[in-house]
């Protein structure tokens, strides 16, 4: 398949869209899930035009494992989470929805049954507030 | 939390329980779960005692990722799955019922709507055919 660069992590990565920032790197960028399934829903994506983990150079695919440890704790300190699930879905036939390959890092109380239909958009507000805690326990 | 090695994926390490091997090198091991969630549903684990994300030292979870990439168009291909979904469970709130940091690869045909719940042990044979087409995809 090939990569479609008009897809909306492309144009975060490009600054066409905007995104609440949690932590950049050269290889990697991570941001708020705007249809969060849970508060502290977030997602990290390599800087490299793939699709999913099928067309995803090796080196990207660890520098994102390296900012999902990075940035994991941070998450289940600022939301004072108990459980972390880390899911990267690929295709459509595993729930992928936007076509660059994204890692979740989705806060969890009650074991992993996720719902990722019928998503609704989070206030910005209060995703903006989550962030700087995040932020916050990253440093 | 401290690590408990008396769990099961740290006997499987120490060869003192068998499971069905797909992939092994210096810092990770790949192997068949023997409760699928679906046909070729398998694990990579880290030679690291960690319990989850948050204990695992950082070169390992790159080296976790680079594994999960190796062997996940493998499994797509063997099982000739259109999806793939890549999960790993931290905490028992997130899911996690075996306390060495595991990743699933999971083959999906129809979105990501999982029931880790109420498993059931799979046929061996089943499995090692299974294996045996992943490992053949693999080379």
């Amino acid at each position: 398949m090939a990569y479609d660069d008009s897809n909306v992590f492309a144009k975060i990565l490009r600054g066409e869209m905007p995104s609440i920032a949690l932590y950049d790197d050269e290889m990697t960028y991570a941001f708020m899930d705007v249809m969060p399934q849970a508060p502290g829903h977030c997602l990290v994506i390599p800087k490299f035009p793939a699709e999913n983990l099928f067309d995803l150079d090796a080196d990207y695919a660890a520098a994102m494992a390296r900012t999902v440890k990075k940035l994991a704790p941070a998450v289940k300190k600022a939301m004072d989470a108990p459980g972390i699930m880390i899911a990267q879905l690929n295709g459509a036939e595993a729930g992928q929805t936007v076509f660059h390959i994204h890692t979740h890092i989705i806060p969890r109380w009650n074991g992993i049954d996720l719902k990722l239909h019928a998503r609704e958009m989070a206030d910005m507000d209060e995703l903006k507030a989550q962030a700087e805690k995040i932020k916050a326990a990253l440093n």
